[in-house]
């Protein structure tokens, strides 16, 4: 059981937005703190500002930032924005090539299964996973 | 999110047995049942075998059954067992390429998450989900 990729690249985001308080930060910052690819940064981000979770501002002042306070931000909600396929198995797909899909009873525990686990996640908010922004070298440790 | 291919091929092998009810069952009749490979088949009846939910019968009246009563083998157990990789994203594998690996708050709500979706499955055995053998052909409809 995996999360896709891009959904892990999201939380990365989140999470380095979240330590970033109110400071703008831009894409290749993100790039520089994760190494990873700008090309998936790019993608990610841009599933993130159409999710209403970053906003992107124009211009000379622009640069990214949380669309709301991290506290108000819930894991659960990033989570279900970017996994786009929650189908678990074959017969939650409309394509399922299983032979018993219209019989199957395994469907409604397995939508429990999943129910319950983003219920979990909805206790979280972004604000419960950010970091200190030491870690990232956004600030400096005092002296 | 989705749960491996030889989880769901189990799944299904294990509605299959539990529908069989006492009879005998073979490889070619699950292959028959689900047109899937018999390859994927054998590989996943091995596995089932190994984790002790079939038991695999030598001889002339040999053949495949269930290794316990369908409602003593829970589905969570299944999926458990299926499931090699429960590492819902990079920072849970022990190979993490993530920057923030070891600082990351995430883990702690992925892993509570996890574990409500396995509790959820916990409550459901394989005697929820078996169906009516006719729908396999395993038995004709009464008249």
């Amino acid at each position: 059981m995996r999360l896709n990729d891009t959904t892990d690249v999201a939380m990365r985001i989140m999470i380095y937005a979240a330590s970033n308080g109110a400071r703008r930060f831009t894409i290749d910052q993100i790039v520089a703190a994760y190494a990873l690819p700008r090309s998936t940064v790019m993608k990610v981000v841009n599933a993130l500002t159409q999710g209403k979770f970053l906003v992107a501002q124009r211009g000379r002042a622009g640069g990214l930032h949380l669309a709301q306070q991290a506290a108000a931000i819930k894991v659960g909600d990033v989570v279900r924005h970017m996994e786009t396929d929650f189908s678990l198995v074959a017969c939650m797909r409309p394509s399922s090539d299983c032979a018993i899909s219209q019989f199957c009873k395994l469907k409604s525990p397995l939508t429990e299964a999943r129910a319950a686990f983003l219920a979990v996640l909805d206790e979280y908010s972004i604000a419960d996973i950010m970091l200190d922004p030491v870690l990232f070298g956004i600030r400096t440790p005092a002296a």
